[in-house]
């Protein structure tokens, strides 16, 4: 089936873009080995690798926020996923409770790194 | 700047997803190591780092279809970039000659091994 996916530049593993089919918003990047992307297509919902506890993982199975697969899209270099998804449940992808966990901007995280630089800076004066 | 950013996770690269800030569409994704993202917040246009040539790239800059940066948001984990951009040029982003690098769904990607291995099949018989 995936046959043709490079799974080589990632040792094994491909980033998938988790897109909600409704508005366009850019909820999540997650990993795919090729037993997640097989599990993904073959349940309609889907199913990552976790890097740190090197396991799948249904996003949202306990948490009801299941990602219901719409489309699935591949790159010109096919190391790369697009999945476009309804979210199900609460539909809150994130685990800090927001919709996308895209929610910090690097504007405000320099912002928040200089001032805690210069919190330390005062303090250590 | 990007003291926050976890590096670690890829071997020094963050994924940096490509999304066109006018439309919502995901034109491609790829990889920054911390002098590709001071880079980009410097000129204000996306620098990648190629993982096969292994050198830092201003995407579009032989072309003319630069990515001018409108936003960068990081997600939680703090190990991917979410980078909304106008396209300049011809608005082309991918060297087939799309605008977006994701045009192949997966299923068009099946069926396609799926008649490659049945015309081998076939030619072997």
């Amino acid at each position: 089936m995936n046959a043709e996916f490079d799974f080589d530049k990632m040792n094994g593993l491909l980033p998938a873009v988790v897109q909600d089919s409704r508005d366009g918003e850019v909820l999540m990047v997650g990993f795919m080995n090729r037993e997640a992307v097989e599990k993904t297509l073959e349940k309609g919902y889907v199913t990552f690798y976790s890097r740190t506890r090197q396991q799948l993982w249904m996003k949202g199975e306990s948490s009801g926020n299941r990602l219901k697969l719409v489309s699935a899209h591949t790159d010109c270099d096919r190391d790369t996923l697009l999945l476009r998804v309804e979210v199900e449940g609460a539909g809150v992808v994130c685990h800090r409770g927001t919709r996308s966990c895209f929610t910090e901007s690097v504007a405000q995280l320099s912002q928040r790194t200089a001032e805690t630089k210069a919190a330390v800076v005062k303090e250590t004066r």
